[in-house]
């Protein structure tokens, strides 16, 4: 589809597609979900099972038979057809420490970008049966039904989610220390489904750092669908090339000062 | 019950008044959940809505008609009967934040102390349905079905809870610090519900300070009865006059290693 991604029929064929993925990702998760299987550290310390390969290879194995042109970039298994047009972006298991611990906010992410900016993203929690979808020119669906973020134009009034204040590095910490002061209440330990929390107009600005393209790539339709703005920390649209500095916001007033106050110091 | 507060038949009955209390509350909690609603803030600066007080009324008007004689301890209503040698300790919502933000792992803890000592515990999650029961000389329960800790013998395989790392006061942070720096993985963001993934041998240890008899009492049967060991820091038994400071530990020897770091410096 070069040169015309948005054609209605391809997206629509390319959304069933991402949720028939998601779909067999949560058969996979929901199949070892609290019970026992061995935990694998990586290279980055972070955790991995057979439950993120095994998911990540029936998604693969799904995109590669529908859509053979396409690129694939998966958290487990790393890039394949890198000058595809089309890309579609694969985490398994976003929130590997919450799965492992039996915590149902872990999510699946299902991303398809079209040269490097997404354009379709899921967000699913496969336990607990919740899935937010967002494509680019449609609204986002929660289960269904629209999605929508709430207003809150103001940081004091403002509920900020983030997975952990130690995944920041060094750098962009004093930053989150500065907006973690001024807003109402700060929460941890959401994973992508902080997003989705926000999208659905229940939470006010997620901040995070060091994300990589897998963990970031859906969120980006899913927000902006719902009415919300995500970008990186200077303001600019995520593409699979951003630096992995996350703000997302409801609340485009919001956003503006959210980012004031991460680019002051 | 004086002298006797583990008659059968008595704590039998207080299971099932304790089942009563927490399907109440569920349902006025099912009722508020994703819903708009007013969110005031408490003199502690949490935060506190309708559904708190209205799952507390619920619970305590259930209490007060079939054992008028005990006393009860509730967040957001304070203690009626305070020399009653039977106290119900609840917490409509134990974890309002989750709760405001639409995030289903907020509880309901209801716990019923003798002298006390809490000697029943209920953690439900009424949006997904799951509930640990525990009680004096009995086996906890999941949903029905035994809930057992698993061992974890050394902190570097551990993986740690705690809410927030911003909930430990200036006194007590260092001692968190150490043991975040010694264990496997750390999770956030669990509220009551990481307790109850220790309960049934999903995660390791659990540590929080600053925490109320509400917060905890439940929690008591629930970790024991599934084979785990809850202590204060000074690895005391807690009652409701501890000091709020508490580490559970799936494994005994993890909870005396763990013990022995928050304990140095």
């Amino acid at each position: 589809m070069p040169g015309a991604p948005l054609d209605l029929a391809a997206v629509n064929r390319y959304i069933a597609l991402a949720n028939t993925c998601a779909d067999a990702a949560g058969e996979v998760l929901a199949h070892y979900f609290r019970k026992s299987f061995t935990v694998d550290t990586k290279a980055d310390a972070t955790p991995v099972t057979i439950a993120d390969r095994d998911a990540e290879i029936a998604m693969r194995a799904l995109i590669a038979d529908a859509e053979p042109g396409h690129g694939i970039l998966g958290e487990e298994m790393g890039r394949t057809n890198p000058d595809a047009e089309f890309t579609w972006v694969l985490d398994p298991i976003d929130g590997t420490k919450s799965f492992i611990t039996g915590k149902p906010t872990f999510g699946i992410l299902v991303s398809l970008a079209w040269r490097g900016k997404p354009v379709i993203g899921i967000i699913d929690q496969p336990i607990i049966h919740e899935r937010w979808i967002g494509a680019e020119g449609k609204a986002t669906t929660f289960n269904g039904t629209p999605a929508n973020v709430r207003p809150c134009p103001k940081l004091a009034d403002a509920i900020l989610y983030t997975t952990s204040p130690y995944l920041f590095p060094d750098s962009d910490l004093p930053g989150f220390h500065r907006l973690r002061e001024r807003v109402a209440h700060a929460l941890y330990g959401g994973d992508c489904y902080s997003y989705g929390l926000l999208a659905s107009g229940h939470a006010d600005i997620v901040v995070e750092s060091g994300l990589k393209p897998y963990d970031y790539a859906a969120l980006v339709p899913v927000i902006e669908g719902a009415g919300g703005i995500v970008t990186d920390w200077d303001g600019k649209p995520l593409t699979l090339s951003s630096d992995g500095r996350v703000i997302a916001a409801g609340d485009a007033a919001l956003h503006r000062e959210a980012l004031a106050i991460l680019r002051t110091g």
